[in-house]
């Protein structure tokens, strides 16, 4: 097995494109960008000086494919691939790797950045977690490698501790970055803006580098301020998704502390 | 009315704490502690060189009190007070300074911190904002030469905005220390620790210095991507609150993009 210098993207979405803006700076070589709308296969091809196809079949041989597709697709997809050779990861947090075998590719795994993408946010110095899965020592080795040029962080995780980990991070990431767009829309019916709560945010999130997080919850739920909840919900009045969110967290965060 | 040199603090919290220990170290005196647990007022007491007491009649003369209780008691215990000619301030995000002038106090204010406090955690030189209100203007120029030896960044805020920043606080910090903590226990039940989520979740709190931060979501639910949620409600089958909190959250994700 070859070194991985060449790689195909399947799938033009924000993984894909921080990765592959990543790599090609990194010197690899993108080949072929697909994506089944070809104008964002040209976007991004385009930026990694690679051809774009929206046709999976015309997907072009590499040392590498990295299909970075919603979840649902990945098996389809894959399936319509030609080549089963070419080795083959996903970027999935959810998907076993289990998909490649029954549609017998020989040399595949997994390659998934435990951080959160968006194509207006470039892929930066930061040291977040790449969780590595391969059905080939050799393979694995080629994969840490390539992991390599993206953070000094990697480490193996199997298909099931995989799932765990992407539940976990959708809480901590998805969860929060709504949460924080709620408090947004209500500082701007107040005039302000979410910069006022950064400071409170960024104490928050380092709070989450120690262990046993729940130990630092304040707040009028753990404190059972039942005059500032009730405050709280009147605020909320006319918005009736907000407010059922905010009894249920309360509530569970009082169950919680009574474990 | 004279400069505040000297502080009483009622309550012994972790906000009382958090202040009373950063004040001192500011070379302010700290002439009284008062809980109703007299332990509790002891234990803060000794810290700053104060007396302690948890009879609130007792409580000493001082050029400034600062009440951080429960909202719910916050009216009943400064009725209690005999001296009304102490200016006073409470610490409370959502208590308006009306309970002070209903209960006869002739100077009155707020200095409400914006931060998460913990007893473990020291106050440090971060710049987070301290929200003050005041019944005369030169008692707020008073309060924020206080603040000034807390923080650098201080504003004005009337009680009903405080009420609002106070709401969108608890979402962005409480309810997301609670997420994390739920996130904690998915990944200990898989033998991975906290700090394995830390990059990630650094990054989601970074992209909340932008504005309109829901332009930056990502995740299985803004994606629409049902084979994920799926494999996640799977994996909190036997957590019910987990599950209905996960679905709740996932449902106004999928409605917040519609609007």
């Amino acid at each position: 097995m070859q070194e991985i210098k060449t790689i195909s993207f399947i799938g033009s979405g924000n993984v894909a494109t921080a990765l592959a803006i990543h790599l090609f700076k990194k010197k690899y070589t993108i080949s072929q960008v697909y994506s089944k709308n070809l104008h964002n296969a040209q976007v991004l091809a385009k930026k990694v000086k690679a051809k774009a196809t929206n046709h999976i079949q015309n997907i072009a041989d590499a040392d590498l494919y990295i299909i970075a597709l919603k979840d649902d697709v990945i098996e389809t997809v894959s399936k319509k691939i030609k080549n089963k050779n070419i080795p083959i990861v996903h970027t999935s947090g959810t998907v076993s790797t289990e998909v490649f075998y029954k549609n017998k590719f020989k040399t595949f795994g997994c390659f998934y950045p435990l951080q959160t993408f968006s194509k207006k946010n470039k892929l930066g110095v930061s040291n977040f977690p790449i969780l590595l899965e391969a059905n080939d020592t050799k393979f694995y080795s080629k994969l840490e490698k390539l992991a390599l040029a993206v953070s000094a962080n990697r480490l193996r995780a199997n298909s099931k501790q995989r799932l765990n980990i992407h539940l976990a991070a959708v809480l901590a990431c998805n969860f929060t970055n709504y949460l924080y767009s709620v408090s947004e829309d209500i500082l701007n019916q107040s005039h302000f803006k979410i910069n006022l709560l950064y400071p409170l945010i960024k104490q928050t999130a380092e709070n989450a580098k120690k262990e046993k997080v729940f130990t630092l919850q304040t707040g009028p739920a753990i404190r059972k301020d039942y005059s500032t909840i009730r405050k709280h919900l009147q605020v909320l009045e006319k918005n009736k998704k907000a407010k059922k969110m905010y009894r249920l967290l309360t509530q569970a965060i009082q169950e919680k502390a009574t474990e």
